[in-house]
Formats: C-alpha cells, sequence, structure tokens
C-alpha cells in the first residue's frame, strides 16, 4: 500500500448511508468512497438483486447497489472486531492481519460488479458470464473502478480480483468474501427477507459477529455460537425453498428466456431491428466490456416495450406476458418417471395452437443448502463451517447439528413444467376457448400440483 | 353493481400478496384482481415511488406499485372495520354503506394510476399532469382497467374517476382516498419509512385503524385517539424535512431537469434524434394516452445511456452527472434578502466557464403540514382532522393539540442555490484547477450551509 | 348458553388492552373482561412466566397474566378466521361451530391458571400439581373465577375444566388449546421471543393463522404452509436449545430447590419458624386452595429475605445465593458413563468442606420437540401435525420437511452436575482459597464443559 | 484510578448480556462485572420500573435492574465514540477524556441503586427519599458496591456519588448520566416503549449517537442531528402523556397509597401487626439502610396479602382493591375553578357510605417536556440542549424546532379527582345498589370526562 497516491486513505470525517438492514454504512476509506460514486458501482443501482423475484414478492425491489454496499458493511463490522479481538501482533498463527483491510473492503464491495440484468436468463441466451466480466471490469484500464484501484497501489487492481477469484494466498480474507457463511450471503439473506416480507430469511447477526474469528488460514466460529451458525443454514436453506426457488419467479424467468430466444431466432433471420446498438452485439454474440456496462434492467424493459408491438405474434405475446406478468404456469413432475408423460402433453398443447419450443419449458431448482469438504471433492476450495472449541478443538458443523446434518449434501429444490395458464388453471369466468376439451384433457394428469398418469384417477 | 358482468364479484378463494410493511394485501375481489394483473397496474412496478429519493436513501427503490397495493389494503381494512361497528343499517346518518365498498377499493388501487417516471422533473418540462392521465386512463375505452371496470357496471368507471378527482357524492369516501389523513397518505408514510429506513415515519396504524369512523360526511376519530393522529401528523411534518426535501435528492431532480431541458432545446434545433419514438411525442408536446403509458423510469435511463455519447457536451456531461450520481450540490438562500448576492455567484460560475442556464438552478421545498379549514380559504374542498367526544361533540385536531397547533398553517421547507460541486466543496485530493481562485472566492459567500455577504466575515 | 345471567354476553364496545407482541388483546366478551378481573387471574401478574429464566435472560420479567392474555387473543383469532371460513353450517363435517366459541375462549385464558410460583421447583419439594389446582379453582364455588363462569351456565365451569384436561368431546376445540401448535404454544414461543430478545423464538404466526383451519375431529393446516410449520418446530426446537434449557436458569433452579428442600428439613426439626402461615400448610404437605391461591414469586422472595438472616448456614447461604444470582454452576455428563466420576467428584467437594447433599446437584433436561402418533403409543391422545392437500388427502408434517424429519421422536437436551462456582471457574483476582488444590484436582475432570477422566489428558 | 486492587482492570474477555432492547450490553470491566453480581443492584430485579403502570400496560413488567444494564450500556458506547472520535489527546478543550471512562460506567449503572418498591407512592406516606439512600447505599462501608467501588481507589464511591449529585468537577461525565437528554432518559423511553408496545416512544438512538459529542464543559449535539433530538424530546413528550401519565396506573398509585395511609393509621393505634419487621421501622419512621435495603415489590405484595384478610373493612378493601386491579376512577377537574365542585361530590360519597378520606383523592400530572436555561433560573444546574454548527457556533434547540418550541417551558398533564367506580361509570349489568340515586346525580356532573355544573346541561 506503499504507492498510495491519495493525500489521505481515511476522510477527514465517516461517511454513512442510512441504510433500512443494516442501520448504517459507514465509509472511513476515501478509496471506498470514490469506488462507490464510479459509474461502474452507481449502474448497479439499475439491476434489481433478484431479478423477476419481485414478480412474486412485490417488495424485493432491491437493487445490487443496495447489497454491495451492505456486503462492504458486514465486512467492515468484521474487520473492526478482528482486529480488536484477535490482532497478529498478539497471535501471529491465528490473528488476522489488518493491512488486509482495504483489500478486503474492495473485493466486498465489488463482488457483484460484473453482473447484468436478469442474470439468470440472459447469460444463458448469450453466453456471458458475470464472473468473468467482473474481473475484467477491475482491471480493465478503461473503468473509473480500475483508476480508483491504481491510486492506490499498481498491483492493487489484481489483488483485489484475485480475493474474488478465490486465488488470494491469505485464505482468511478469501473466506470473508465467499464461503459456506460469508458477507455476500449473510447480506443478502438478512437483505431479501427484508425487503421480501419472509421471516424466515432472519438469523442472528450479531451474535454471529460476536462468535466469527480467524483461526489458521481460514474463518471459524466460536463454539457458544453453535445455534446461531445453525439457525443461519436453516434460514438459507428456508429461504431457497421458499422465495429463491418461487415457481412463479421461475415462471417469469421461463417466460423471459423463451422471449429472448425469439427475438435472437427473429434477429438472426434478419426480422428485428434492434435500438441504438444496445443488443445488438449481444446477438452477433460479440460484446466489448463497454457494451456489456451499458445493460441494465430499464434497457432490456425498453426493448420489450418495443417488441410488444413487433409483428410476429409470438415475440410480442411472450413481450405483453412479461411486462404485465403473464407467466407461463407449472406443474411439478419427475424426470426420471414422467417423460412419456411429458411427451403427450406437449402434443396436447401443440394441438391447442402453441408453438412449444416457445411456449413450454422445464425448469429445475436445486441447491446444495450446505456441505463439509470431503477428500474425494473435485472442488478443492470447497469450506466446511467449523466451530472452535474453548481449547482450540475444531468440530465440524453438521456433527454437532441435528438439523444441519439432515439438510447436509443432499439436493433440494423441484422439477417444473412451465405451459400456458389456461392448461393449468381453472377458467373461472371468461367464455369457453374453442380448446376446452383439450385444457380438460391435459388437466386430468395434474395432482396436488405434480403431473401423474391419469388413469391413476380410476 | 347490479349489472355486474362477473358470474362472481368474489374469488372462490382470497388471494394474498406478503408485504414487508403490511404483512399480507388481501385480494378478495376477482375485479381487484383483474386490475392488478392489467397492463397499466403492471406499469406502475417500472416507475419508483419516490423519484430521485433513492438517490439519498439507497434503500428507497420500492415503486408506485408497491404502493398502490398498500393504499387498496389500508382502505380495505378501514372498510372491514366499519361494516362491522358502523353499518348503516344502525345509524343512517353516521354510519357507513358498504355497497360504497367495491368504487372505493377501486378508487384506492387506481389513485396513482397516471403517474409517470421521475413526474416532478418531467411535468415541468413537458407539461404533462399525472391527474389528468388518471382520469383518462380509467375513463377511456382503450385501456384494459377501463375494460375491467365497465364489466362491473358501465358507469362504474365514471364513479371511480370521480371519487379520485373529489366529485363523487359520498364525502366518506372521498375522504378516505383524499384528505389530510386518507389511505393513501398512511400507506406512503410507513412504506417510506420502512424503505429509507427513516423511522421517523412510523406512525401507530393499528391505533388509528381503531379510532378512525364514519360520521355523518366525513371521516372523523375517536377522541381517545388524539395522540396517535396527533403522532401522525408529526411523522408526516418529520418525514418531510429529513427525507422528502432533502438537498440531495433535489439536486439529482435539478440535474434530470436542466438535462431535460438541454435535450428538449437540442431536439428543437434538430441536433437530437431520438429512440424509437418513445419520446418524441412529448417533446413535440403532442402526445396520446397510448404513448404516454409507454414511458417508466427505465426508458428514461436508456435514453440518457444514449444521450451519455452525444456531442453535446452539455446534455452528455448532464447525463453523466445523473446516472452516476453526481449531482449538483447547493446553499439555503433567502429569496427576499439574497437576490444581489444570487446575481454576483452567477457571474462567479459563468467566469469559470459553465453555462448558467444548465448548471445552476433555484429550488424551493415548501409544505403545509397540517391545516384545518379557514371560511374564508379558496379550496372548499379542504378538511380539517376532527376529532369526537363520546357525547358527540366535534373538535379540531389543532385546538388540543400543542405540537399540531406549533406547525398548522404554516409552511416549511427551504430555497436552496444549485451549482456544480466544486464551487461548495472542499477539493481534498485532486490536482488544483485553473478556477480555484473563483472557487475560493465563492466559498467566502457560504457560512453554516447558507448564503451570506462575505464582508460579514470581518 | 342458554342460562347466561349477564344481560347480554358482549360487551357494548370491545376493549382493547396494549400487548408488545400481539398489538392489542381485543376482549368483546363480558365474562372474558371479567374473568381477567378476578383475583385468581390478577394472581398471575405476581408470577412469572419463566422463573429463574430472567436470571440468563433480564429481559424475560414477563409473567403468566401477560401469557394468559396472549393465548385467549391467539385462540380468538383463529375462531374469527374459523368463523369466517369454515362455518359449520356450510360444512357439517369439517366446519366449526362458532357457539364453542365461548368455552373455547375461557380455557384459552384459564388454562395456566394454576400455576404457583417458580412452579418446577416447588412442585419437586412440596408435591404440588398445577394441573390439579387448575381444575380445583376453576370447579371450586369459593373462586371468583367459578362464580363467573357459573353465571353463564351451570354447568359451564366443568365444560372449561373438561378443555383443558383434554376430555372434551369437541376435539377441534381440544386441539386449540393443548396439542403440537396451540395457542399456548404459538403465544409463549414468540413472547419469550420477544422478551429474552432471542430472535431464534420467532415464527410466521400471521401465515399459520392464514393456513390453521378445522378439519373433521381436529385441527390441520394446509399444504401451502408448509414452511411456516415447519419453521414453527424448529423454532420451537432452537428456543429449547438456546432459552428454555439455558444451564445458568437451571442452575438456578437446582439452587432453589436445595434451599426449599433445606428450609423443609430445619422446619420438620423445629428449627425454622415460617411467616404468617404462607408457606406453612405446605411443609405440613396439608394445604388448601385458599392457601394455594396466596402464593406467587414475591412471597417466595420475601421468605428468602428472612431465610438469609437465619442461623443456619446451609440455609442462609443458599438463600444468599438465590437472591444475589450466585447460582450453582454446572458441567455437562454422561449419565451412563460418568457414574464412578460423579462419586469422585462428590467425594472432592465433601472434602473441601460442603454439604453435598445441598451444594451439588444432577440435572437433566429434555424435550421431543416433535413427535407424530404411532398406532403402539401409550398416549392415545398424542397428536400429529397433519397438513392437507387441495383434494382433502392429509399427509404427516415429518414426511415432508426433512428439518422436521431430523428432530422427530428424538430427544434432545442434556445432563448437568452443578456444584459451587469455585470448582468449575478460574479464580481471576481474589485471594487464594485454603483448598485451591482441590479445585485444581477437580477441575482436571474437565474439557471443553463435559466431564472427562484426568488420565485422557495425557 | 492508581490504587486498583484489581489484579486486571479488564476481564480476560468480553461478558455480555442479550438485550431485547440494545441487542447486547457488553461488559468488559471487572469492577463493572462485580456491581451487576452485587446484592444491591440484584435487588433491583425485584423492583418494577414503572411501578403501577404495568397494571395498565401489561407488558411493562421490567425491572429496574433492566433499566439499569440499559443506561450502563449506552453510556459505554457513547464512551467508546467520543474515545475514538474526540480525545482529549487531540483538544485539549473540547475532547473527552477516557480516564473518566470507569466512574462514569459506575455512576450509569447504579444511578438508580436507591429506588424502593413503588417509589412514588411509598415516599410520600414514609418520608424515604430514593436519591439520600442511593448516596447512602454507595457511600456506607456496608455495602457490597461500597466494597467493590473502594477496591479501585479509596475516594472512588465519593467520585461515583458525586457524578450522581451532579458535584463532580467533569461536567461533561454529569451531563451523560443526568441533563435533558441523557443515559438514563434515552434507555428508559426506548425501552419503556418496547416494553409497554407504545411505539411513540422509540426514537432514532443510532442517530442521536452519531452526534453527540463532548464540548467544552457540556455535551452538545452536531447540527445535521437536529431532526433527531427533535424526535427525542417529542417522544418524550407523547411518553408522558400516553404511559406516564395514564389516569388508570394513577389510580392504582392513589389506591396504594390510601391503603398505606390506612396501615400506618391503624399501625400507630395498635391495630396492626407486622410481619418479621419488614416494614416497622418504615412505620416509626425510623428505619436503617440495611432494613431499607430489604424492601422489594414482593414485600410490598406479601404485606397485602396478609391486609386483605385484616379485620378493618378500609385496609381489607384497599388491599383487594390493588391485588386484584379494581382501582378508584377519575374525572378531569379545573383546581381553579371546580373547587366548590369536588366540595359537593365529596358530600355525595360520604351520603354513599363511604370514608372519604380514604376513598377519594385528587391527583395532579405535570412534566416539563423541555426547557432551556434562563439567566433568573433557581436552578443553576438546568441545562438547555445545544446544537453545534460545522463551525462551532452554538444553538439552543426550540430555536430550531418549531416543534420543540411549541412544548417548551410550558407544564404538561392534568388534574384528576379520583373516587370508587360506580360513581363514574355505568353498572351494565349487577343488581342495583341502594345508592343508585347517588350515583346517577354524581354523574351529572360529568361531560366527556371532565367536572362540569350539571346546571350547564340545561
Amino acid at each position: 500500500m506503499t504507492a498510495l497516491n491519495y493525500h489521505s486513505p481515511l476522510l477527514a470525517s465517516e461517511k454513512v448511508f442510512r441504510d433500512p438492514v443494516l442501520d448504517y454504512i459507514h465509509v472511513q476509506h476515501r478509496v471506498i468512497l470514490d469506488l462507490i460514486d464510479s459509474q461502474e458501482v452507481q449502474r448497479l443501482r439499475r439491476i434489481k438483486q433478484l431479478g423477476t423475484t419481485s414478480y412474486t414478492f412485490h417488495g424485493a425491489e432491491h437493487s445490487r447497489f443496495a447489497h454491495s454496499l451492505g456486503v462492504y458493511e458486514i465486512t467492515r463490522r468484521i474487520c473492526d472486531r478482528f482486529v480488536r479481538n484477535y490482532p497478529i501482533e498478539k497471535d501471529a498463527v491465528n490473528g488476522w492481519n489488518d493491512k488486509e483491510r482495504l483489500v478486503t473492503l474492495c473485493a466486498a464491495l465489488l463482488h457483484d460488479i460484473g453482473h447484468g440484468p436478469f442474470s439468470h436468463s440472459f447469460e444463458g441466451i448469450f453466453n456471458t458470464d458475470h464472473e468473468v466480466m467482473t474481473e475484467k471490469i477491475i482491471l480493465s484500464p478503461d473503468t473509473e473502478v480500475n483508476a480508483i484501484l491504481t491510486k492506490v497501489a499498481e498491483d492493487f487492481p489484481e489483488k483485489v480480483a484475485s480475493v474474488i477469484n478465490k486465488t488470494y494466498p491469505n485464505k482468511q480474507v478469501v473466506d470473508l468474501i465467499s464461503s459456506q457463511i460469508d458477507a455476500d450471503r449473510m447480506d443478502y439473506l438478512k437483505r431479501d427477507a427484508y425487503f421480501t416480507g419472509v421471516t424466515y430469511g432472519d438469523f442472528d447477526l450479531a451474535r454471529i459477529l460476536r462468535v466469527i474469528r480467524p483461526y489458521h488460514n481460514k474463518i471459524v466460529f466460536q463454539i457458544q455460537g453453535t445455534h446461531a451458525v445453525e439457525d443461519y443454514i436453516v434460514s438459507r436453506y428456508q429461504m431457497h425453498m421458499q422465495v429463491y426457488f418461487h415457481h412463479v419467479s421461475r415462471g417469469m424467468e421461463v417466460t423471459l428466456e423463451r422471449m429472448l430466444a425469439r427475438a435472437k431466432h427473429l434477429y438472426q433471420r434478419g426480422d428485428l431491428l434492434l435500438t441504438e446498438g444496445f443488443l445488438r452485439p449481444f446477438f452477433d454474440e460479440n460484446y466489448t466490456m463497454q457494451e456489456y456496462l451499458r445493460l441494465d434492467d430499464g434497457v432490456l424493459t425498453t426493448h420489450m416495450l418495443e417488441w410488444q408491438k413487433h409483428p410476429d405474434s409470438i415475440l410480442s405475446n411472450l413481450a405483453y406476458r412479461f411486462l404485465s406478468r403473464k407467466p407461463l404456469k407449472s406443474v411439478r413432475f419427475d424426470p426420471e418417471k414422467d417423460k412419456d408423460l411429458l411427451l403427450n402433453l406437449e402434443q396436447l398443447i401443440e394441438k391447442a395452437g402453441y408453438n412449444i419450443e416457445y411456449y413450454t419449458a422445464t425448469n429445475s431448482s436445486y441447491d446444495l443448502p450446505y456441505d463439509f469438504f470431503r477428500p474425494d471433492d473435485a472442488d478443492k476450495s470447497k469450506t466446511s463451517i467449523e466451530l472452535i472449541h474453548e481449547n482450540g478443538d475444531p468440530v465440524e458443523l453438521s456433527q454437532v447439528s441435528d438439523l444441519v446434518a439432515s439438510i447436509t449434501g443432499t439436493v433440494h429444490g423441484d422439477h417444473r413444467f412451465y405451459v400456458p395458464k389456461e392448461f393449468i388453471s381453472q377458467q373461472e369466468y371468461e367464455e369457453l376457448s374453442l380448446f376446452e376439451p383439450i385444457f380438460k384433457e391435459f388437466k386430468q394428469y395434474i395432482k396436488n400440483g405434480s403431473l401423474h398418469h391419469p388413469e391413476n384417477n380410476l
């Protein structure tokens, strides 16, 4: 940090941002304030943290900007605690080196800088990758972010990037930003719970901040905090099941994917003009970082507003469905047993006049709520959550928590088949459709929300 | 409600939306569910409730859609309470007629349907009016909203519109939607407090719902709720002073206004092309309702992203300032006494090379936190807040609350002069500007955030 | 309800009590208001809900009175929902009969009326039984409670008592008051979480109230509420592990038990006089209901204040320890393997001059967080938690929740050995005791809070 | 602090207590931990913070112990902030000397140590004074508190006492413990709001802690915190009007006072025996500090339980009324104008057979929500709240806040006349009393809760 070009690395007086989740975000370094004010970080204001989830939980309209500030702040609080309780000056093996503070804070703030609008669907269609973009934005000499980081030291951008891609030598720093219980996840759990209004996601952050500590080359937790850590894992599991995997949000995602796929198809056959070049480079699969940085939620919805008037009825209809929240609806299925059923159903849908390429989809949600490192794991960087006894003996979390053990190493989620609404829901009041008999036949394949053989009804 | 075309006005089973502020939004009528799902109401998801305020309070990214659901829900709770405690069947003079429920709920849900993006600045430049648009959207046969309302009865859209424009004959209904303590204000105070994280705005909604009641042709409050009503007025006052009038958000607004004015200027002299016609009708001041309904926050920011690359340096710079949150900064002034000072300062700013038409602005915030009706008031529809004694004697709020009396009938707010940042803030670390002496001279006119004569320093 | 002697069973206007947990307690029946104002219910103000727990969590000073109001209120809200959504008039098999409302509310309010001070310890020493006393207080013609209930109908007290002891014929009513997810548990979980400040206990009451329903002769939950019910079970488990089983509160309980045992011993050998006869009947194990109803926390602590000055050093010391929060401290042990170790340790304690009968204790906490009914269960009244699919198919909770399955049917808790503090904690600053070598030897038996063989240290 | 006898003034590791209001209470000094564990501080667990208020707000059962921990914790947080931002080493005039920390923390923890049960009523009857007792308990060599403080330094107890009685030379320290916005008031406002469930009392503690600062020889607030300070004053005013002055709690107090007066009267004429000497020294008005320290809420209610069976019907009836929450009821009156009316009414009450000495009372609540120091004030120690501009210019709070100005220097509250319930409330269902005509006549003097001349009804 010798080459610092700033007159002083610390602000004359701390600056704060009011935050509904963490009360205040405290900024003490000029570098951090400048990064926040950079155009690349400000772009994150225009990208929703949870993409299509706000169509299910209307409160969840918060942006990746707010989340990035939150990750920064939780990291800052942990550093404060570490330097007070576990300075490396007192314990060279298990202590925290506060010279790592600035690189840790910058990585925390910038870890999501490469995200684009509706990442999940967009990346699938256009082959973009937010992790690659994150690294580029930090390392490219063309960004404000890079210019600010370079003022700290020539090699500082690379250091920050290496924390995010987990190659930074100090693993305590890496663990704080990405591990099974890191500042990123802690912030998004609390924040998403607050904005959705789903209380399951709330956990005892104050207590976790009391028991987290550096230990050798990792981050661990004091044994007396076991229940708080257990509660965090359980909350995370519950948020996945209740919010992140919600079938309606996934229906919006599926609708968006089909719309982008149709637009690409029309573009490639010359039937779609693209405004001002925002999306053209992506349809051409030949884009620059600067072009990527112009994307945001508003650019996408602006295109949809145009597509809604496009002569192609599939594109305009899918755009209308998305903008007016009329997503495809779903039924659970079993990918092992229900293959034949799916074929039957696709035929029915086709018979009712729908192009099944754009009006049906399967979608699987999955998550490993928690797992510990196993010797034969391919991913050697996977980290267990470890608790430390008073005398320093470590113990892995699922060894002491029946709750955590019950969801350890098992994938959770479901598989869903998405189709137009009329195949799933009862028509309660509209005039009857010509295809009513087909809809009726389709519905016989559904029982308690899952696919089943109609003859099983007998 | 005789002509109801729906098979049944009530849903087979209530539908709910999780809401972080009100816990759940309960929908019981098919009409309401259909209105929520209409494209005009869904458009409100793409318009932030507080416009530029999210640049000051980063949590405040909630949309007008969430607020509209909230106003609906509070209205619904009040109706539930009225029908249980004050049915007109029991008291023909002071009771509530529950046949008014549906029109009241629809008006609550739709009261903001005509808002556009960043209404405040946009309307100033383009002469649009969200109240006029609200009426049009409800009454025009071209909207989904109108089609849904018409299914209830031919004249139902007009009834709903008349509640919103206060001409509906039942004044209890009008008061619930717009008066000094209506469902609209109750929702936005609680919601804005929740999302900004500023706790001042929170008041005791549960208690107010307990004491609110119909009485003759208006809405009043039982005397035992005086303190809750007082607290609501004080909270509202505090939210204005702390949040709605925040000088940084106003700086963003001023920046936006100047940008739009510059764009209009360039367009009129033929130096600006406009994408896909989104804004062209407005620059031409000749737009249709359908064109208005295509506007949202994303459309505006998408245009700014283009303007940021425009050859006109004023337009591109103002667009960059807005998108990267680098608003004009301000100093308080006294419009009576400081006229000459302002002229001096504008000269300084011009000397430093700025076009003062686009780089300076004055901006005044003002609010009448509460007032009671006075016989000579021009606005005969203005309503006092009345409390009712056990024996029915009424008393006006400011008569029994010293706190409220202290802010009754007085306008609060301030006047600010906005200029580029370098004239107000100290440069802490960047290389010195050629204009440093001018900046220094300018700063001598500022003391504790207000304009003053430099010689007064001696 | 025919014989109702009250002029009107409903109050002219609802009366409310502000409640920090449930916002408001709403009282609509005169009977309920009179019961609340009875001296037997008012006595519950003088008995803490959580006994010695407030010595660990100092916020948890709430009384059984507040809890009783809460159970009443949750029951009332459930009845309101049932009568609106599942009236027996519409569904004779699965509906709710609102004529059961009053008996259900009274049972809810009175279910804890027989509790005495520090029930756990007191009942152990004096052979009292709060369930027996509850029934007596409701049925005895000498109580205000009975007089009030009798005004409703001659046999009304018996009906209320039979709901509490689970013999009431309508099992829906019984389930609401006592089952694995009843109004009693819902209130105490939320209330105890609020007052201790331990957030784990908070669960989504609003959602559970939305999905709870009568079904045949029991209470079940709609399948879409699975996660809320799961969360309730997990919260309950966590509150047990974190709060109800806390080793310090149990140390206070153990200290209290030993003190009462010593007092009884002294009384029986004629060395203890008892003030005004408050406790005498209990020492004599020959007490009346009226004598029982004079007991409360204050009466017990007043006696301790006297005992603190008693010439018997064991009694006075234990009273001092309790009043000044200096409980016996503990170490975990394994009742199977550690029997010999316990004997060794008792010898050490005796060697240091302590009477081990009064200065040591073992204490076991245990709880079955959830279990389903098994055909061979002795307790035929045990109830599973059942979820109901849209089509009416039932499914037992642990079948659909991995989390719940992981703690189903297994007892949780621990076994602890309590001894004077000096054997467990390091003396940090006081002058050395003569017995320091004994304390040191004792400590070699402890590792990470559990007993172990000292030779295992080698 | 040189003579510190403890091996180390700081604990090896911080100890925390979970607190529902402040999250955690952090204890870092051994002295503080020892004081908390002393029998004099532990006694405060047995004295409710709000006396009879829990009879109105049943959640408000928290003790003076919890409040004392809270005052300590807020003081600790302020010290932490001061030492980080305003160390005296950097600014000898306006800085904070952290050597004052320990004496400040001890004073914060002990400021209420001299309170007895139901102080308000008790002190009136028995001429005790909790401020005098606080000083005695700290200075007397017979208390554990004194012994602990003396270990720090011989003169340390006197220093602590002088902070509490405002004679300590460093006025910054005095202001933190007692001024118009001190740690004591900040804790009780937040705590009482939390436990009563009355949200008015909540204010933005986090923000106040950000703007509080030492300045010369006092405590002031940065100007940007004006609204938070204003909100604190308004909250305090609202808590007084809504909670502390509640007429039902005052009815309980009046009932208690009358009961104690009657008991004293009976004792003096030899008709009352007193258990174990708890109260005897106070009836004799000749008590020691040790006798005072044996008093708590439980001792008083235990006496009432005995008095409830006393042959004197006035004493037993008043004890029954208190224990069963049947307080005297009230009507507002004007002490200037209503003197004659009161005489009339007392005659009516006497005519109905009541001893007016014990069954009537007048009670006045009053509070000066805020005032600034005026040159001619008798109390020279009265402090204004001062705000400091960026350049150091001070301004008194009511100069910049219209809300505060409206309640500055004016006494708020009301005057009430208390009588048995039957004179005020309608009898709704009980059999008619012989005295019904008298009750009816009495009620003609009441209109909207206030006394008025019956002829004014005509």
